[in-house]
Order: structure tokens, then C-alpha cells, then sequence
């Protein structure tokens, strides 16, 4: 009862011409920018980075023991790579295209191949929206970002950091989060990374609602790893990776570069050091269990030199991107890249502009998962409402962008040009009256009224209906179905080691 | 010394990376949606339409008797084409690419090949700024938005009508456009088509600028004009396309099309119908003038079947510019259509999120000429002067994009890595010291700030920003330098003329 009224009114959110697949299958192509002498360079270049500098791996006797079992010279914390070895130990077991299942398998996805998909933004500390304007995140902003993203047919993953739930302690965190993307939602959700016994709990709470066995030969789990660019991976991340890679779940290794800072001043020697941090990430995953989903991740934004500020919507940006799928398929894994990032405060023009900018230049590169797909305001520190709202439209846009060009005889229309004679309109031709339902995509927040009826009806901006859009909608949720043993199963695992940390 | 000066200013208003080229050279790539069999396919179906259907051209003999003349089967209005006709009349003659010179030839631009140009926004009757809302536009607002795109670099060509100075008559509109045009910029501009005798004028007023001979071996005008779609040209536009024709100066025919009112609705039936359009018109092109610079135009808006509204960013408007171009290739004609459009009342998150997906969404598609890139409100009702400067910052940042990913032995920045130690920055390397001034591109709208300094310097909206600086532009504005014999022969011309169609 309640999963069927939940889908009937989550349509009310999709686009009107319907796409409610989990993820997208990609009919349109993509653009490179560089030839194979330009990708082969990078390679060269990533490859005597990792010979020459190496990388460091912080605080982990583990993983230097791993790497100088497998003949890497280790010096310290430094390990350094012969050329080609990393590459060859991800190409003989880390799958090209994975599924990562979701609660409801309906909505599982796709990750890699001609797929895309969308995923909310990750991290932010703070929320906005236009009655309260900036501050700190609690648990109820987390639950109703989650409840959004479970009603938004164009968002395929519910993510994981939606926002922070900064009102618990942060050793509690994690249970929480994971607790409600599995009770709010039934899209595939992302693991916790900033702990290894954190990370060890949500695959204790994905093994209970998916089964032991089942999560040890699928992915139920997409967690992110990042670099402290340039050429460092900490414990934490180390250990969290440890965690998800023992237990066979999706790890994406995305070193997160502030170009300028982080990383040299060019797109193509920052492109050899992410290539480089994300080689020796997934040799690591790699060595651990072979054949563990592993991902190629990227966040680059180029910083104002001037000013230091972190930008967005950049043509370096989309530059960046585009080389990086290329780089990826040669490596044989998919790419995970960023979506809708802007550094405005606000849901104005700019936030649009360079969220669109990011969203599209993501999806033309090819990215087979988008995160920061939504909801995304300044540079990260905040994820809005409205915003969420007004990039989902946009994700819905880029769905039915890359649908088959329908080539069909009904598409043809030859009727519709035997009907109507040169001068006359064809709102009233059979075909038209066939297929006017259909036919093309409709915005949700989008306003085409005429002035005179806009006027009449308040003059208002975007952002200001997309307010009336998640009130509305967060009024007419209904939680997903969830067998009753499992919800307690969880619940009872939450409360016991909530009991374990505080005792701690 | 105004020139000089005006330079340095204009200077200002470009992006920090300096691109000034007069036209993008493209280092991209497109993505275009169709494989052979698919394009193979719509040009069947148009030359279907022309063969069995045919195309009305309307109370003009001439045009008539010149398809006639041509083997072609007229029937009262209507004529008839054979399948594969007009394609063989077109590639026999027509160029590939050609460049429309400007009065100051370094601002000449190259139409096709592999390049782009971005040109302002076309026709609208009302102005919106944030100070005084929405009005009638003026003779004022026409010279200030040529003066703003004068100073934009990122725009390459002046436009036509970018907006319509409707406190003058009519008749007298083109003469007060064109000069405004020749005397407040030094771009290349467009000529008028709404009656053969403006069109006259207008290749008079370039003769006295540039030369009787040199106008009629070279293009120093680009027009544009719309079929009455479905398929028909009326008189008032076949008379502006044969002077413009028979001096040898560029035509774009430009089916303007509401899908599902003026083309049936779908993607499929509405190129198949546009290209039928665009054969017969650039046909008729060059059987008057064999040579003669000859463009596939394109504005298609689906409308909402519910409303009847014009709907804009797209994912069929995307689909349709990408067969578009590949099917202006296959031709071997450039292809010319819409960039920033929106359906928005006012420069906010709706107009700049239409916009930029129907910006890149061009651009992605490899357009040649890019119209109504900056400005447009209201479903092109209205042009804005914040959306101007708004519009204008992403024409910049496409062009950085479009520019080549550097593989230098500088951009590959080997020194910096060799200098900075994993998990150091590179903010001080000798690498980053050398290049920081030039590295990235910078916008001249976003506010990149953290949220205190940003709140501290009053909270300003991207369009508030916008609004500071078209009024900083319009105060620090020059206009080009022009040799005063020629400023004195186009006001001689005017004024002769103005006193002809007075007397009338």
C-alpha cells in the first residue's frame, strides 16, 4: 500500500516524458580531447611519478607490507612503482562495468560501460534554503535530503554524506546515515570512510539486509576514497579502503585537487598526477581482493590564483574531465567524476550557470557516475534545498538528452506531413493528437508562461518555486517497504553498537 | 588614441586568460547522435517532402520563374523539387566556410569549418534591467547593447536587431540599426530583411564602408532568413534574400519552428521538415548568385502540448542542433543556431540553467554561428542587460574550453614535482610562480569568496553583480575609431534616405 502510493506520486517528479529507469543508458556519444599520443604522455608521465617520486602511505605498516610483498620499493612510508605495474595489476582483475544492488533491485545500477548516473552531494556541513536561510546541518535536514532524493526519479543513488548530521556525536554518525538511506530510501547508497570501524559497521548493516554470502560476491556498497593530493593516502583512508576491499564492495580512489595548490598549475600535469594516485589506489585495492569493483574518481576544481578561491564551471575544468573517461578507459574501469558544483551561497544565476556548466560537461565527458549531481552551494560547505530541486530537473534533462533519437515510422510522421498543407499548423493532425502526451520533455520548476500570466500569478523566480516544490513533496512522502525483520534487525544492530561506542 | 584606449579597456571585460581571438578556433571535437543509415534516412524523408509535397513561395513571380527556369515543377505557388536537386544546385556552388569581414578586419570571422562564433540575441521588442524592469525597447537601448558587445570579447559579431528601437517608424528602423552598427562598433554585423528596399539600403551603407567592389567579391553582410514553416517563403523575406543574393553577401535560411505546432512532434519529422526548408531556400540562393555564402539555419522550440508554451534548454532542442550539424556537413554548407535561450521573465537560476544547457548544447554540437548567445529573456520577448553580461562570461569560458589542452614540456610542469614533496603544496613552486597569471580562467560575474566575506560585502546575487557592471561598461565606453570621410558619406546616406522615405 504504502510502496504503491509512494510510486505513484514520486512520478509526479520525474519528467513528464516518464524516464524512470534506475540508471541511464547512454545513446548519445562523448567528447575527447586528446589523441592517443596526448593520453599515452599523461600515462608516461603518471607512470615516472610513481617511479621517480612515488607516493606515500601514512601510518599503515599494512599497506607498505602489502606493496613490498608484491616487489615495490618501499623506503619509509614512500613506495615507488616500477612503470606499468600498477596498470597491469588492475587490468588482470578489476571488473570493467559493475552492479552495485540496491534494497530494492528494481533500482539497481549500472556503473560503467554506456551508463551514467546521477548521485547527490557529499559532505556539506551546512544546509540553505530560502525561509532559513545558512546553517549548520542536523539529522532532520540529512532525513529530509534523503526523502527528496527517494521521490526524484532522475537522481539514481541516494549517496552518503548528504549533508552532516552534525547535531550527533561523530563517532555516531555513520550508523545514522546508514540506517537512513536503508529505511528513507531503496536506492544504493555509499558507505563511511572516516573510520575503519565505521566502515566495518555499514557492511555489518548491508550484510543484514542482503545476506552474508551476497555481499561477498556483489556490490552493495560505493564508498569514496580521497587522496590528500599531492601523492598521499592516510590511514583512514587506508583503512576504510582496507575494509570495503576485503569485503568486495565498490572503492573509488578520487584524489581531490585544488589545481594550483594541490597540484601543479596545468590540466596536463595535474591529469598525470591523478592518474598517478589513483594507479597506486587501485594496485592497492587490487592486491587486496582481486577483482573488487574499483573506480577511477576525480574532483579537480582550479583555484583563483589571485584570491585562492576554489572555482567552478570551468572550461578546465570540463577540459579535465573529458581527458580523465579517456584515461579510465584505457586503464579499464569506470570514472567517477563531479556534477552540479558551484561556488555561489545562494540558488541565483551563478549557481545555475556553473552547476549546469559542471552537470552537462561531466555528462558529455562520458562520467559513468556523477556525484555533487545535486544540491551542491558553495563550493560544497552547503547543500541547498531549492537547489536540490532545481538540478534534479536538470539530470532529468540530460536523461532524455541521451534516449535514442527515435527514428521510427511513427517518429517519421509521414501522416502528419500528408495532413497539414504548407502554412497550416499540426496541433490538430492526427499524429499530433496521437503523441502530444508524450513527446517532449517537461520541466518541473521551469516557468514558460506568458509575462502577463507570470505577472498575475506573483513574478516569480526559480528558486522560489522550487521552495513550494520540496515542501510540497517532502509533505507527500511515504517510506519505501522494508520486511519488518530486517527494519528490526538494523535497529537493534544501531542500538547495540551505539551502546559499544559509548561505553568506549 | 580612442582606439588604443578603447582597447585597453575592452581589455577588462574579456576573460583573465586574455582570449581574444576574433572567432573560436575549435580544438574539440562534437558529438553528433546519428550514424549514416540515420541521416541517410532524414535526408529521404526531406527530399520526400519536396518531391511529393513541395514548398509555397509566396506572391513573388520572380522566385517562381527562376525555379522554372531551373527544371523545376511550379504549380500556382507551390513548387516541386526532384529528389536530390537542390543538394546537387548547393554543393555545386555554394562554400564551405567563408569569412565575413568587418570593418576592422582584425575582427573578421571565419563562418564553418572549424570554427565558432558567438553573436548577440535577435528581434526582441522589450528591455528588462534590474533597476527598471521590463519595457519597450529603445533607439537608447540599441546603442547601449551594441556598445556593451562592442567591449565583450567574448562575443564576436554585433548581431542585427538586438533589440527593436521601436520609438522609430518602422521604415526608418534599418538605417538608425545600421549605422549604429558601423559607427559604435567595429564588429561584423547583420542586415535587414524585413522589406527588399532596407536590404538595399544595407548593402549601400557597407559599399560606402568597405567599397563597391570588395562587397560584391567578398561577404560583409550575414542575413538572415525565416521560413514561414511549414514550408513557405513568403515575399518580404525572398525579397531580402534575393538582393541579399545578388550582391553576393550571406544568407542563412532559418526555418523558425515550434515543434508540434510548425513541425510535427517529433525530433525526426521536424529535421527531415527543416532540412526540406533549407534545401529549397539555399537552392534558390544559388541558382540566383552560384557562390554566394550560403547557411543552414536552425531554431527549433518544442512547445508544452499542454500549454502551448515555447519551451527552451531542452533535451530535444540538444538532439536536434547535433543531427543538424551533421546533416550542414553532409551538405557542405555551415550550420547557424540558437544559444542562450530561455523561457525565463527575469535573470534568475531558470534563465541561467535554459541558457547554458542550450549554450553548450550548441556549442557541444559543433555550430558554426552561434545567435541570440547573449541577452535573451522571455522566449527572445525581451533582452536583458544583466543576462548580457552573464551570457557573455560563458561565451568566454566555452572559448577557453574550445582552446587545446596544453602538453607543453611547461604544462607537463616536471620541475614541480620534482620540487614539491608528496603531501606539500604547490602554491610557491617555481612552476606555479611562472605560469599563476595566465593558468586558469577567471570569471567577471561569479563571486568566488567565502560565505563570511561574502556576506560581509553585502550578500550580492549574480545578477546584482551583472547590474554593476553593464553600467561600469556603458561609462567607460569608447567607440572605435572610423575614418571621417567614410562616418560623413553613411551620414549623408542616412540622412538622404530617411528624407526619401519621408516623402513617400
Amino acid at each position: 500500500m504504502g510502496g504503491r502510493q509512494s510510486k505513484r506520486e514520486r512520478r509526479l517528479y520525474g519528467n513528464a516524458s516518464g524516464n524512470s529507469s534506475p540508471y541511464i543508458q547512454r545513446y548519445v556519444g562523448r567528447i575527447g580531447l586528446l589523441d592517443d599520443a596526448g593520453l599515452s604522455l599523461i600515462e608516461k608521465n603518471a607512470d615516472r611519478i610513481l617511479d621517480q617520486i612515488g607516493m606515500d602511505f601514512r601510518d599503515d605498516p599494512e599497506t607498505l607490507d602489502i606493496f613490498s610483498q608484491a616487489g615495490c620499493r618501499v623506503s619509509g612510508e614512500r613506495v615507488r612503482f616500477e612503470p606499468g605495474f600498477c596498470r597491469e595489476v588492475i587490468q588482470n582483475s578489476a571488473p570493467q562495468q559493475f552492479t552495485q544492488y540496491a534494497r530494492n533491485r528494481a533500482r539497481s545500477v549500472e556503473i560503467g560501460g554506456n551508463n551514467s548516473l546521477f548521485c547527490p552531494s557529499f559532505g556539506s556541513p551546512f544546509v540553505h534554503d530560502m525561509d532559513r536561510g545558512r546553517r549548520y546541518s542536523t539529522c532532520e535536514d540529512f532525513e529530509n535530503l534523503t526523502r527528496l532524493h527517494y521521490m526524484l526519479d532522475s537522481v539514481h543513488h541516494s549517496g552518503g554524506v548528504v549533508c552532516e548530521p552534525v547535531d550527533l556525536p561523530v563517532s555516531e554518525r555513520h550508523l545514522f546515515m546508514a540506517k537512513t538511506h536503508l529505511k528513507l530510501s531503496d536506492k544504493p547508497f555509499m558507505g563511511a570512510v572516516t573510520a575503519r570501524e565505521r566502515a566495518a559497521d555499514t557492511v555489518e548493516m548491508v550484510r543484514i539486509v542482503f545476506g552474508e554470502k551476497f555481499v561477498d560476491e556483489n556490490c552493495c556498497l560505493y564508498s569514496v576514497v580521497n587522496t590528500n593530493a599531492p601523492l598521499v593516502l592516510d590511514a583512514t583512508m587506508l583503512e576504510a579502503l582496507k575494509v570495503y576491499a576485503k569485503a568486495n564492495q565498490a572503492i573509488v580512489v578520487s584524489p581531490f585537487v585544488l589545481g594550483g595548490a594541490m597540484s601543479p598549475v596545468s590540466v596536463a600535469a595535474t591529469l598525470a598526477q591523478v592518474l598517478a594516485e589513483v594507479l597506486a589506489g587501485l594496485c592497492l585495492v587490487q592486491l587486496i581482493r582481486p577483482g573488487a569493483p574499483a573506480v577511477f574518481g576525480t574532483f579537480f576544481s582550479p583555484i583563483s590564483l589571485q584570491s585562492g578561491a576554489t572555482t567552478f564551471g570551468t572550461p578546465e575544468g570540463m577540459q579535465f574531465q573529458m581527458c580523465a573517461r579517456s584515461l579510465a578507459d584505457r586503464l579499464g574501469v569506470p570514472l567517477h567524476s563531479v556534477g552540479a558544483l558551484t561556488a555561489s551561497k545562494v540558488p541565483d544565476a551563478q549557481a545555475a550557470y556553473e552547476s549546469s556548466t559542471q552537470l552537462i560537461g561531466s555528462f558529455m565527458a562520458g562520467t559513468h557516475f556523477i556525484i555533487h549531481a545535486t544540491g551542491c552551494l558553495e563550493s560544497l560547505l552547503t547543500v541547498g534545498y531549492e537547489k536540490v530541486i532545481m538540478d534534479a530537473d536538470r539530470c532529468a534533462m540530460l536523461a532524455a538528452f541521451a534516449d535514442k533519437v527515435d527514428l521510427s515510422d511513427e517518429a517519421q510522421a509521414w501522416d502528419a506531413f500528408e495532413e497539414v498543407e504548407p502554412g497550416h499548423h499540426f496541433l490538430e493532425a492526427g499524429h499530433t493528437q496521437r503523441n502530444f502526451e508524450t513527446a517532449f520533455f517537461q520541466s518541473s520548476v521551469a516557468d514558460n508562461k506568458s509575462f502577463e500570466q507570470w505577472q498575475a500569478e506573483g513574478s516569480s523566480w526559480q528558486h522560489q518555486r522550487a521552495n513550494q516544490t520540496w515542501k510540497k513533496m517532502l509533505n507527500e512522502y511515504h517510506p519505501p517497504p522494508i520486511e519488518s525483520d530486517i527494519a528490526e534487525a538494523l535497529d537493534d544492530f544501531v542500538l547495540r553498537r551505539l551502546k559499544e561506542i559509548r561505553n568506549q
